[in-house]
């Protein structure tokens, strides 16, 4: 028995729906075994973390988690039509068995999201109650082992770091007068943290304060975020990387997004995009060493493109010389579709962390984010064959403890 | 006195007259010192090369070489259109007097190639010893402390490894009978050999054969090959990364460049463009682990380019669920511009490889090629990635190699 | 009563399943009445032809033909992919209730075709007795007015006119010796043409010969052809047009497409390729007015594609005081789709040509044609408006002849 | 002699030194004449306005104008970089020669153009009288019969038409109190039109007023404009009457521009963004005849682009049975250099028009302009090829009345 539960903020957004669904289509074999770097694929590649450890199989996650839209999966795939009619009808008894419960909900931090389905509680902590129980019956009727938490709900508005999220004794007290500077997503997280639940944020919203960084030390609790690096920026740390490797000068990069599904009307509001934008901007100049004059991000909602986003980049490079010259880019991809094998990864990896005893934020993941969060400010790496060789080395490294320590004391050990 | 020569095989083709006219600019402070892994530039990048080890600088490398064409390296320049005219004016002094020596020639290798400067000599061994005479006289008049030997000749007809190649006794027997089989690149390669010196062929021409790797051993000279990766290939090689990293799967790339320039008009011809193609095409299965079925590689001769380079690819990925996306890239660029530079690191880093006593193919300049030399067959690595890794361990080794030996002692074994 | 038949040889192909399911789902109000000049459609367009006349219904067009393969036209659709599972499903009944005729078949002219459906016939003559017989009974159990033929069949193999084809007599002889120069499609143009019928080639093979052009003459029947405008060529001949207008000189046109449907296999083969891009090079010195020195087009069957064809254009001007520029189109188009509605606009354009007497090549129809039959060599209009312009001229005097004769007159005359 | 005058607002920008560069390369032979519809080019185009009517020269094109920077042409296009400086320099003794008079200028217009040749007047009359002098003296100077008015300055502060603009009477009364809603160009228009004069508004700054309008009628002085169809306004009023004669369904069309000369650097400033893009939003749905959903277009100052300017459109298109298509335009363009030739065939034109006796908007024009003047509101025509046909109308019909007058009469009522 070593049953993995997956509980998700968000259950019934396209990036959790398409996440379900693929896993139950691989399950059924209908579907190939792509875009995890934790799964056995066709690719035979040297130093491939799959030779160096093993991981929960895809047939022993069982997912749960939270909503306010929508009755189950399968409801909610259907709406999001990021998978077709004809795919999506194959498993639909698989998703219309999961229904997410009653969600924690603050209109202040998601004013263009709809729906009913909110927990029935007067104050955070019996919020937060409410999520524990949650959690404590899917465990107990699923027969899990473990469970870890990911936030992929629709971003939060913009908010800063404030006094309530600077020590754990002010949030607890914020917590205890309902402070509305605590969000949605941190009191998902404390709820996470205090169970010492491996964690994951693959959201901007803000969740990495000083307040749960020390819980999450005090519960020895792991966690990684945040903002899954999925199309434009995924593309956009490897070309600066092949950029940095030629010593080819950014003279300016311009890069547009256009984007139709809820994502993109959240995006339309100037606040949540600005936010984004700037999360976006912030990668190239730590892969190339030097700040690039003209970077610009522009992200548009338009309709037309519905779930599937559009990247166009144009980068203007000089050569030796002194001479210009210009790559265009143009990627026509699936944002849920980019981002659900992540969250696979992130659970697996997370699950080895915490069975392995490491706690606080995940550098090695780094390799899954926009942003990733590190113990020091200043001390991210965007480059993308830099973060994978980060894991890569980490990985090496906790097969060997596992290795040593021999894997039923580990079993023994995990506890979620 | 530390200055290092330079003898090009093609002296006053684009590629050349771009690396002889870069230089002078980057020299008189006319152009930014950009392109080149072995230069310090505005980049603050750990592990940097230039941090651990120091090259010659750009102002001691003295230039000479063999050309068909063309009375000087400004003429050639200026015909070929690279850099503008306002941009030439400027060094026109220091270009004029940089004129090629009679080349070695041979019209079935060279069809579409016209000239004139060709060596007056009956046999190969006459051509061999004029192209020796030819470096010795260029070192003595230059100062030069060492000396080493690049291959930019136009690209020759496609040959295969045959008899005569296959042991050094049967190469100079065939050298001894004028073997049509020795091409004119192999009669350069081998005169360089035979004094010890390093060499790079940054064309797709043929010299990486048995025969001339025992003799490479011999001497102790190190050299690498071939086929410099400047455009498309350089693209490809980190795309193709990118989607390894995230296990995307290639259902299929469509690859076509269009060019203008000489080259191009040799690439017309069936023959050099199939070989051509099958270069390119190698690249990818190697990077992603697998068979990629739908691979195209097309090359076009189209004259409005000019010695301008367009590529444009189209990709198309699987995703997670077996969801299909899609890639485009449009690279407009300069093939002389973005080889010219690489010209300087090969030289610079053959020369520290020949100051260390490494000699054989160089495996860890991989970075610089198409079609990486090694000494098994099946072990070239096309990761643009893992070829920066592999340089950059090889850096360091030879670095405190150095250190330790003293830099005195390794003066005074340089004998190119 | 009124209704018009449509008798489409290939009526199993990916174009004519894609042309009976939109007409089928468009009677139902399941899909948008779009991409036909002849329907009238949501825009406010002066001097639009709709208003000029009447056409014959939707509701009224009813299709019967010939092919080798697939039971039935949802069989077929389901096959080609065009339309995807969920929306065929809404129209399965009407599909698969057209059912093709046994077809004629020549292995010749059709080598990567497979089926059995052939028709049982000893001779040539057999066949058009039997493709006769098949027109009749549709007519007369399907209660027609009148039929049009539409060739829709796979590009047969290259053919050049010879002396069978350059008189009726000569051509009724080859027919009684089963020559091998009168091809499948031919025979097919001939029975149609025996009864007087308006006829339609849509696609690259050869019937406009002198023998079938005096045939056409003696039984008064209006013809249009060759090969479909549809994706690339139609995008050229209105870019063509801008430039022409703006004289901006073209210096350079690279056309690249890549398609992946059974049309792309037919294409790899090297006689077929170059019988289709020497179709398509022609059209753009007719309409700048001079000879485009650099003008490229290149096919690829590229398996990844499917049904949807991608065009990449790279187009190279040269503006005042001789400064170039460049326009990059990238069409992702569906071929399919952009031929079925014309298939409508031409059924109906013909059907209105034979009502008002018109027979022999149909010039004004030339809007729909990538090689537009006319009665003179060297007399085709290729640019899309100037198109555009001749067939609303042509239906503003067709519809004041049709007024003046009065409707029921003209009902009367109709004989196909 | 009959030398027609061209006198610019703006002669030291970037459109008017690429002007008259390219008129004085044109007439040393060193440069192709290309891109304008008013010179008989190597194009056989039947129905060309060449074959129908002679134009005034180029030979006898002379110029003048005002500029508040730069000292002459010459320093100008230097500046601007439009023409490559070897090409510049083949011309720079006549360009050097031709130098602006003092400008009339107003800060609140212009805020962010630099310079200090402003002419010195105290009231707004004063300028007018400035300028009437300028140009009688250049007239003199330089024997010229005819003068025509183009303005080419940078785009003014956005500005809508008020009570003074509503009558001569009320327009003459806020002369005379230098009201500031009188912006520079309209006291330009309104010393060109009280002397009769043609003119030409090639910028997006409003000047077709009322008030102007009952001077020009009272005067008999032809004007046309405004805003020059340049790029990609050119392409979309292209592409979309291809989409309109194929009756494909424009679901969305998507387009930015970048540029980063000192037009983008004034489009920068939100106020004035919002004006042109509104202008350039505006062509789409006459054209089509419905009103499209989904259409964005964004400008963006992005300055490693320079004077050259590209537009990126995305196209989303539905076709037949609803099948969804894309196309991408990439537009790499010299803005100046599609706008000068267009300020020739204005030039031209409305010399025609003025000594054919046309006075008010000349409709006829609207070829050249984003927003062309009609003389009633939603009139407006912008269809490329209908466009076209409207010039070519016209032009037939002004060269038989200039053949039944004879020529000798309408020289002698040229009166500029």
């Amino acid at each position: 028995m070593s049953k993995v539960g997956v509980v998700v903020v968000g259950l019934h957004g396209a990036v959790a729906t398409t996440l379900v669904a693929g896993v139950a289509l691989m399950v059924k074999g209908l579907a190939p075994r792509i875009g995890m770097v934790t799964e056995k694929g066709e690719a035979r590649i040297s130093e491939s973390i799959t030779t160096l450890l093993s991981f929960a199989p895809l047939e022993d996650l069982v997912f749960g988690g939270w909503d306010v839209r929508f009755d189950n999966v399968y409801q909610g795939a259907v709406h999001h039509k990021v998978l077709p009619p004809h795919v999506l009808s194959q498993v639909e008894g698989e998703l219309s068995a999961v229904r997410a419960w009653p969600a924690v909900f603050g209109r202040r931090y998601a004013e263009n999201v709809v729906g009913d389905n909110a927990v029935k509680a007067k104050t955070f902590r019996d919020e937060i109650a409410a999520i524990t129980r949650d959690i404590e019956t899917f465990k107990e009727k699923s027969g899990l082992d473990r469970v870890v938490m990911v936030n992929l709900a629709s971003t939060e508005a913009y908010l800063e770091a404030g006094p309530v999220h600077a020590t754990l004794e002010a949030f607890e007290a914020g917590l205890d007068r309902d402070d509305p500077a605590i969000s949605p997503s941190m009191r998902y997280f404390y709820a996470a943290l205090k169970k010492g639940m491996a964690y994951a944020n693959f959201t901007p919203s803000l969740t990495h304060v000083p307040a749960l960084a020390e819980l999450a030390a005090k519960t020895q609790a792991p966690y990684a975020g945040m903002d899954g690096k999925t199309g434009q920026t995924l593309l956009k740390t490897a070309l600066a990387a092949m950029m940095r490797v030629r010593r080819l000068h950014i003279e300016g990069w311009y890069s547009t997004n256009v984007l139709g599904n809820s994502d993109g009307a959240v995006l339309a509001s100037p606040e949540s995009n600005k936010t984004k934008v700037l999360s976006k901007a912030a990668v190239l100049d730590s892969i190339v060493g030097y700040p690039v004059e003209n970077h610009q991000v522009h992200i548009h909602y338009y309709k037309p493109r519905g779930d599937a986003k559009e990247a166009w980049d144009n980068i203007d490079i000089v050569g030796f010389a002194g001479v210009p010259m210009q790559i265009k880019v143009n990627f026509l991809c699936q944002d849920s579709v980019l981002a659900a094998p992540l969250v696979i990864d992130l659970v697996r990896l997370l699950d080895v962390a915490k069975r392995t005893g490491d706690f606080g934020p995940q550098r090695q993941l780094s390799l899954f984010f926009k942003s990733p969060h590190t113990i020091e400010d200043g001390d991210a790496v965007h480059d993308l064959f830099k973060q994978e060789q980060m894991l890569l080395q980490w990985v090496k490294q906790r097969a060997a403890k596992l290795a040593s320590n021999g894997t039923r004391t580990i079993e023994a050990e995990a506890t979620a």
